[in-house]
């Protein structure tokens, strides 16, 4: 059983003031994360910078949650999934992607990768693309209230990603008991570069 | 085809300079991923440090490459994929994997993955393990002076995967003209949590 975390007495408009306090501090990790790639100013510049970084750093672990951020919940039901390496709007390390979620087990989303992503040169890690299928078909297979984990996931590239503004859609094509079958590609202004096909399950300790 | 940048007149130490003085940079703003996402501090507290990290990034980016950094070579040859999503050592949202490349076409690696790789609570992304996996089976498949990309991967989940220490294997099971195959997983302590198989192709502009 997984430990989503209640945070007793933490309202609709708590959860909003979390966010506008953290979402900003996410966003400018996140433009460090790029002037770390591709900086060429000289050493003592570049230590400069290091000693910032790591003040900043001791001030944010004065107080920290032990080991991960979780999937917490507010008190009138709202999902935190802040963490999350793909949508976390705490994780410095996501795109992120906002998902848009449509009825009948459609999943969407617009986003832009840049030097973070990268794999070939000027082009996205196929791997990063395999993560984002992963979580975007997941998306489409799930409903509020019903977990589901991958089981298997296919992925085939027809051409290199090229960084920059992308676009992610997802569907389910059918259910088989407790297992949820999607499909979904990645695509540029030009066409699909990558596809997937994935089977989700919904775990034996979340059924209901 | 691929810009590979070759840097005119950089010697093997040079290459080694430049490394010495970014790759402690990059192992600071992981550990400040890090306490972004698990930071519990108050508002003022966050508003200091995010005043530290905009610093840090205009230092910074008073001089950058354009775009994203590639993979550059030095004069002897020496390769610096330091961008790359998985192995970079100026890429912040990389673990880093250090991948041991063993004859005959294995490749191993021992890895720890923290709060910035988590789906489920206090478990792997999915689609992190993923990523892992298509690296970690593409450098098995490769040689120097071969480049291959991903054709297709199928990755299978036979559990999570806790967020820890991880190890990850590949290993090639045969070629066919421009194709190579491999399988490979990630395991934790305890064993295999997911496998995977892939096809990796030699695209056609690099055949010589």
């Amino acid at each position: 059983m997984l430990d989503y975390t209640h945070v007793d007495g933490l309202s609709a408009d708590d959860v909003a003031r979390l966010r506008a306090v953290y979402e900003p501090l996410t966003g400018s990790v996140r433009e460090l994360i790029d002037a770390t790639i591709r900086t060429e100013v000289d050493e003592d510049v570049v230590a400069a910078a290091k000693a910032e970084i790591d003040s900043a750093t001791a001030r944010l672990r004065a107080a920290q949650k032990d080991g991960s951020f979780g999937i917490q919940f507010g008190a009138e039901g709202d999902s935190m999934p802040w963490g999350n390496a793909v949508i976390g709007v705490r994780n410095p390390t996501a795109p992120p992607l906002l998902i848009h979620k449509e009825p009948e087990g459609v999943a969407t989303s617009d986003f832009y990768l840049g030097a973070a992503f990268e794999g070939p040169p000027g082009h996205v890690h196929g791997g990063v693309s395999a993560k984002i299928l992963d979580h975007v078909l997941g998306d489409a297979a799930s409903r509020p209230g019903v977990q589901r984990l991958t089981g298997t996931i296919n992925v085939r590239y027809r051409r290199l990603t090229p960084l920059g503004r992308l676009h992610a859609e997802a569907r389910v094509t059918h259910t088989d008991g407790f297992k949820t079958y999607a499909v979904g590609h990645i695509a540029d202004k030009t066409g699909i570069t990558v596809e997937a096909e994935a089977v989700f399950i919904e775990p034996k300790w979340a059924r209901s």
